[in-house]
């Protein structure tokens, strides 16, 4: 099969691969319609991954139809069109059995495409572990793109918002306004927030937010624009959709006495210094990481269905999967207004 | 002065009255410059109200100036814009002290307008007792007709969909549309349903509840219509906004397993027979009461000031309080389009 | 094998039966080492149960080892011990992987022994369907006889209580003290009450409740006790253990203003006369049904490995199987101090 | 009178002082009873306090009797036993209606005893400003003692447990054993906590911990300890009693996927090194500030009433005020098993 292959930094091919075959009894192998580029996988392609692998497939967003099941699957089943989470549980534990795949006692943090050890999905075929587990079928009434989304991005969006603790009524900031960052504002909104600051170094980005009905604001003026519409109070819910020192330390000014910052942003750092006095005097909340995907669907799917959270208009460009190398190009660039990057297989 | 007062089934006069007094040290008096009618009046005005009493004040709704105040009132003054919460705490007690009047231990239920223990303020000025408590400064960016909104219909309306365990992605049935089933419709987007059910007899309520984004049914299809739209599973969510036997047995029957009925419309049944087998079966929760409307006032000024709710739009009439008898007459029949009645002073 | 198999009113008798065989690739066939008599089994024992079946095996408390396992089960293996749910859901849907089963979409309310549908596990061996979702590995540190108590009912005594709203400084109420209510006090006290009145017409029940930290009441006299014991706030959180119309009364009686009333007593009326004007004055939450098991187990678990929930107490009786009538007619009888009724294969 | 005043490290004395006065209609004068020295008066003691102020009276727990009240006091009134909240609220912001004092909009973070400002209690007499929300009448079956220790200690030490999310089942470390660490033992039993972990260098209080159910480690051996006894997992809730570096940083290590660390010890570090990157693979919450103390009497109340709580263990000294500067030496040395020192007036 053709799949897209890491082979240091800035170097993504697309070449042949061996075709994914069933490891486990309660494995599938799904074949990929469509696939996704998701912000962390720049992580890989500015080649401080997470791991010192070469050759393997990259990529953790995709859906596609199950050609293969092994015996010990029972909730999928040959020609089922399914959805992937990029969250990847052992499905046995009590976690798992609990759907809070983040919390898995066996392969927590687990994704496909970071190393060798669980092959990528920007491929024409992928080996889902524990399917039952991992993959579900694509509800009625959800597009394929839809359903592309909620492998990750969204679910990732939604879950920061919640994580920031947001309640109808909620003032909320978003610090970052990539997909995840601009569909957290849509959930923000879709939670309650009365109002929305989305902030982005990215003019094009903040017009986006804009339409959505955010403040849009740029970084550097955050603080003090935000202190003089709050009246000094700042904001209850602050959203942390890039990692980096810089973004999280910009939040952790934005967030209001008992406030809350969720960051999703892809955090890699050693030596963050945290500003602990100042948060003891606010009484903060912080919360940092990644989402249990399937744990996100069951809000999602009704609020896709009804129209309520459109997460496909975040794609902005769909190119063969022959054209993975351009599109992580694009994609890093932020070049002819990248936003998600999709793949057709 | 100038009083709407009560003599009897279908007979409310304006007449002259005492003006009110202070009578203790916590008192505020407030000359009311809007109030308005509630469905709850209704009961008052068919001549089954709360008490046995003639010729006393009704009403509770109302917004206006502070013109005097007891010694011990320390949040107040002369002056000050005020709205007027519809429950009456006693200010001292430790649920007071929380924000949560109905659970009030000395004074708990009471409110203005049901007798001549507290009159009411359908008048040009009323007495507003514990008012730091029960009062509080119109907060900039809202309206008076906004504010109007607050002191009852809407905090009841909001407390009844949060009553209902509205999550983002539940859906949810409103049943009865008048101005607090409207803006329980309005309550639930606001809190991330993804679909409501708009149930009225009468169409052109329907049709405004259409206008929110909600599904509209007429009563007598609404369960095989929801039964079929959610292939079996009905609502998450139940809101009774009418409060007699029938709706709250419609109620019950559009709960989905695991669901919940809060009941917010004014129940005076002593005889309803609840099907506690099918509940068991499902696994219901039932909730009844009122709002203790201060409580909901965090969450609702900052979505009202964003233009998130917009309560004022279900405003119908506006006339002066000598009208007050014309005013009760159209909104009991429901015509011309009555919903919500204000009245002017 | 040896099955206990309903006949009739006060006619359950030991006899042979067909071994039990894999009807789907996901079931397991679980060899009973000891299974227990429910409250709720009585309905059947009284002649009054949910199916006109004859002649089928009752029972659905057990635990045992697993014996044989379909193709389609990873979670378990033969060998295994394990403690079967008695709240059985398809394991496929949404709520199922959830672990929601009360919910679930196919299934809800499926339950072993009600029927000839699905045979009962009062008997030497018992088929589990979709067994990696309705049974679990008895934890390590959980003895035979607590596993078999985490089955039903120590669940369902956990779950009355979590849906009584009890949290630390709740006042609690128990209506009827067999072993759920007996465990439903038990379970009050791990989740902070600071008071629990334990009720029951039999003074041995009242005297192990008080064992427990409990003030026993009798039931008549509860209300006026409990009044004055509260300076007329009565108790925030009801557990009703009992399931008929009085006992359900008597807990609406009990309430406090906004508290809540949790009914898991089996309750089959279907003209329950609900004091609504009452409940409306009050604010009442009123919530009725099963648990879903292992939904329950998470909790359950830890509290039992370390010795804050103690439910092997409440066993009374270990008979073998072939004494299941005579089990039957002493726990009927509520004879002998009979409180948990064992039953060993 | 007498007071404790301050004149540098080490340097408490007890002196005359002016006697306090009104200052405002809502102050009322409260002749102290008991007060006490809680561990953030050390960060006085040792002279890197909250100001640069000389000769002001220090301490912020106490209890006693109103003498005097302004015009605007409506709750209380001359003669009543009051406790005084450490915790400083305009009581007159929406924060403050709700009882949620911290987050005060024009006070937030106001306490007795940190500068001139607001004088302490260390006294025979404090003023008490807004005294209706920040302070209240002993309430009936509670003693002096026990109101002590519900002016700050036992808040906080409450706040803290609750602040990391325990559930009834949870597994909990508590890292520190003062009296507020060991008052969080106990409240993490109090919610259900089925195992707690209690660490600290002094084995004394260590014993204490031990007393009280709890598993007494070694600060330095607790990490392996934990590992192994949680065969990996570590724990779901971490307090944070103490307040410096090493003591947060080992809470961040002890906490299990998706877990929670609540930091209650003052701290006043400006370069924290966060693990960000472990943390985000963790998926931790990280809490931190001080509580509003009213906030969490109700449920400290009935629980102290019904004996669950015993705060009054914790007092191991009982001195004369006159005797202050003894008090602090002992308490700062730790000396003669120093736990909550008392002074009597």
């Amino acid at each position: 099969m053709k799949a897209l292959r890491y082979y240091g930094a800035r170097d993504i091919r697309c070449e042949s691969m061996d075709d994914p075959t069933l490891q486990s009894p309660r494995d599938a192998i799904v074949k990929v319609d469509k696939c996704a580029i998701c912000g962390s996988d720049l992580h890989i392609y500015h080649g401080h991954g997470f791991s010192e692998d070469i050759g393997y497939c990259v990529g953790h967003e995709a859906v596609g139809e199950v050609v293969e099941v092994g015996r010990a699957v029972s909730r999928l089943k040959v020609g089922d069109k399914v959805m992937i989470s990029a969250a990847v549980g052992c499905g046995s534990c009590a976690a798992c059995l609990a759907g809070n795949v983040v919390k898995c006692a066996t392969n927590s943090g687990n994704c496909y495409g970071l190393s060798a050890a669980l092959q990528g999905c920007q491929a024409e075929a992928v080996r889902v572990p524990a399917a039952d587990t991992n993959a579900a079928l694509i509800p009625e009434g959800i597009s394929i793109d839809q359903a592309l989304m909620m492998t990750d991005s969204l679910a990732t969006a939604w879950f920061g918002a919640r994580q920031a603790d947001i309640v109808p009524g909620s003032s909320v900031a978003v610090v970052g306004l990539g997909p995840i960052g601009l569909m957290a504002v849509e959930s923000a909104f879709a939670m309650g927030a009365s109002i929305v600051y989305a902030i982005d170094l990215v003019p094009e980005r903040r017009a986006l937010a804009a339409q959505l009905g955010a403040v849009p604001i740029d970084p550097e003026a955050a603080p003090d624009l935000i202190r003089e519409a709050t009246k000094g109070r700042m904001v209850d819910c602050v959203v942390e959709a890039v990692g980096v020192d810089a973004t999280i330390s910009l939040s952790l000014r934005l967030a209001a006495r008992r406030g809350t910052v969720s960051v999703i942003g892809v955090a890699q750092s050693r030596k963050f210094t945290f500003p602990i006095s100042r948060a003891f005097g606010q009484g903060l909340t912080f919360r940092i990481g990644t989402c249990s995907v399937p744990e996100e669907w069951p809000a999602l799917i009704p609020l896709i269905q009804s129209g309520r959270l459109k997460p496909e208009r975040y794609i902005s460009h769909v190119l063969p999967l022959s054209d993975g190398a351009q599109a992580y190009a694009l994609f890093d660039a932020r070049a002819e207004g990248a936003l998600k990057m999709v793949l057709t297989t």
